[in-house]
């Protein structure tokens, strides 16, 4: 169609394309997330629906987008991480964090009703801001999910420790606050033990590790240790063995490879784990989710 | 609360603020609209309802946000306008960006049942992406809401149409755009008119220019022409003198000068009106909006 | 000629254009000039030498690109400001910043020997860093030169009596620093003046406001008051207009236009000044520079 | 010393550090060269004098910036590869690619009557444009290197074969071009030794191969099998397993293996060879450059 002489402005857009073969971190975080929770009555320290529902909106985006490799979810915040070698949006960084962040929120407010169904939203309406990053080699990607799950423990510890002072113990926030300053994770641990009989190691993995969402292949793998050349245990493999080849010249798939990755992809079912994603366990069993090196 | 040795990554975050004193605007665009706009059966060329969905998210961000100093929405896209001394997220890209598009987000799918209360909203998800522009001089960004407007009106036209030759003509959605390829302004009036009856200038002004969004001081300044040095319209006429004045050092308000002003901005009513915004008239009248130089 | 398969590795480079009509500034910070200094015995607190020779790169650099509208020089330091309409390299930031940096070094390099006919270069040679800015109002720019202008006043007023206590006072450097901590302008004044019977208003402009450096079209332009409508000063004028107006679209010159500006540009000579530039008369008697509002 | 009102206007300057974790290729082009080096009458197809003089001033900076790897050159561009760790100037972009880029200018016009004895330089002088690109992986940075290396190649053979067919077969430039449009490398090679009797394979490999530069450690590392493990050897060989190790948090180094390494790269010669870089040899012999997996 016809342009009209005002077009010129469009020259004053800057190009934002994210680093080629890196991993690109997407995270969401809640916007006062804090006075959104008190004014929807959320349990504390943790409320199971309202994690839930994190979970539910994170998982149907990891469905929608099948580049993400993995997403992490703690509290109000969500990280998904994008495979090195995508090229969704040509890698654009404003369309990737905005098309992630508004599909997540559309989720969940969508999908609200059927975990608070007899709590209505109430405006302000729940919002998530995002950032992108970008991360060059597999072990900063895997710092990266460390660290969130590293804050994860290191938040639930005190949350249940001041809750527990609170709502067992009788304390005002305030003197909660004041009596776990300076404290340690054992002190945590202790006061927990001997004044409310809580073992924080009993508390749920659900809590103290997170949520970890992914494409579970093992069912569509036939064997992790001979994985089909096409399968994305493979073209993971691949892709991290380029990271450190002597050449890293991408290779051109077929329109057969592809068409036959995306076929496994549908069949692969998203899964929500709460477990630990630090130690090197997950992810050997789990070759094609950053690669196995 | 103790970090972990895996916080490094964070250094791999890029700092992204925006050119001070320049103005933002925010652009947002439905994602897949075209499918999504079929499967939940959109009147063509235009739905009234999911137009005044737009409006009611869009006018609820701007009521969010009182650093936007208009918006402007057409079909399934809107911008959003922040004056330039803004220093809302201390002008962060992906922090604003983000915010403006998962704000609207959430209040799109929060209203759409009573816009739609008989169309209940149908997975894929309504999701938006966004992108930050910024522009440097009045002119620049009167511009470009110039070509938002101007492309409302090509377009508009041109499904106008389209659509009278399809739902009217009998054609095919194919034969028509086959009819119009080529065709100029005169010649589609000229299609209207003749075969349909239709005189494109008494089609509705929501249609032909699209709506615009923004705070009406009329009734809270008591005249335009000498309006209180703390008032909207001044600090506006004060911020674009500065703008070709030998200097620009920023002027620091005093704590009564802001409250004022945000008491005067609760005052305001948002309004949504379909006008045009390319010619002087608007914002003669409105010098508050950007500033009457 | 034909490409190898390596050549993938060009998706790497990102895009650095500049905010288009901004004013573009190019600083460049000698490089451990306070070393080099010494090494090659400059007189303290100003060696004319070197002053006249970072004034000689400059104008050269000038000379060399007409879209510099000006440049501004004190001490090891100079920053070159480029018209707001330019399109030099597409704008992109590293090629005008290195091209700027590298040509200065060179001429700077090439003619030390002209300056300093008895003290040979010795390495480490000197370089320069530098670093671009971009500048969305008239006001920002002329409060940049200002600022750095302000900087000459204050350093040089601090290094004249820093220099007169250690090389009439008889002072160490260390005790003059001493003497010198925390005393405001007046302070160092009276020193000057009381111990050394050194008027600081009597110094030279060429220290105390530092080096201006532009083209002169006083000679080339008939009048001021009525410019030729293809002059450069109506041109500049014309750019101004376009900030506040309410459109900024921007106009094409014909082949004409741009072939009698080249040729007064040629004219006009480069010039080299120690005059106030935070006042506005510089500006008024030189519209042409950055325009006339 | 005290500041100005105008000191806002640093607020402007944009953060640019460079993504960590990634090698920075920084590199320089000259500028207008093809008129430079016909003003100085430069041999055809390649000035050895120019080539030696491109080489010292490439290997001045080498010299100066340690945390320089190793840098490739060709005909008037040189690329100079930082470590991945390196964090020089805080990895800011402008900074780093200035700094070179200055550097660079700085010894080649001081350098020049060295190698141009008889050809004194003639403004317009000689200056470099620069650039910097980041490669995530050991695999880019060597693909970059490989495709700056068959370039050359490519070049040089068409260079070779052109100037052959002017110089000694009596074609003007036109004709030549006319001639060689199209032609494939075995054509040219068939041309040279058809009509020239150059075999191609014979041309130097100075021409062939272009020059490669970095500090030689094989006399300064006892035995290249069993490095002390502070040696460069090893922090390279700790650098790239980091790269694929399950974790990467950076290691920090005591001051002691600072000032060892320190002491190692001052004895360490910087050479300057015409050898190929795109077979895995040259690296397999000297894993301290880039690491050696």
């Amino acid at each position: 169609m016809a342009n009209s002489k005002f077009e010129y402005v469009r020259a004053f857009e800057r190009p934002d394309p994210l680093l080629p073969n890196t991993f690109i971190v997407i995270r969401l975080d809640g916007r006062s997330f804090h006075s959104f929770s008190a004014r929807h009555a959320f349990t504390k320290p943790n409320d199971i629906r309202a994690l839930h529902l994190m979970n539910a909106a994170a998982a149907a985006v990891v469905r929608d987008l099948p580049d993400i490799a993995i997403a992490y979810g703690v509290s109000d915040e969500f990280s998904f991480v994008l495979r090195r070698e995508t090229t969704l949006f040509e890698r654009r960084e404003a369309k990737l964090v905005t098309t992630v962040c508004s599909s997540f929120t559309s989720w969940y407010v969508f999908l609200w009703p059927q975990f608070f169904p007899e709590t209505p939203l109430v405006p302000p309406l729940p919002s998530f801001d995002g950032r992108a990053v970008c991360y060059p080699a597999l072990g900063n990607v895997r710092d990266y999910l460390s660290w969130r799950q590293a804050d994860c423990h290191i938040n639930n510890l005190y949350n249940t420790t001041f809750w527990a002072l609170v709502q067992q113990g009788g304390m005002t926030t305030q003197e909660a606050e004041e009596e776990l300053k300076g404290t340690f994770a054992k002190d945590k641990n202790e006061i927990l033990f001997s004044r409310f009989k809580i073992n924080y190691n009993n508390e749920p993995e659900f809590f103290k590790k997170g949520s970890v969402i992914f494409r579970d292949y093992t069912d569509v793998l036939p064997s992790a240790a001979a994985p089909d050349s096409s399968s994305p245990a493979a073209a993971a493999a691949t892709a991290e063995a380029q990271e450190t080849a002597t050449t890293a010249v991408p290779r051109e798939k077929s329109k057969t490879q592809i068409e036959k990755e995306k076929k496994r992809a549908k069949k692969a079912q998203v899964v929500v784990e709460h477990v630990d994603i630090i130690q090197d366990a997950f992810w050997e069993k789990r070759p094609w989710i950053l690669g196995d090196r």
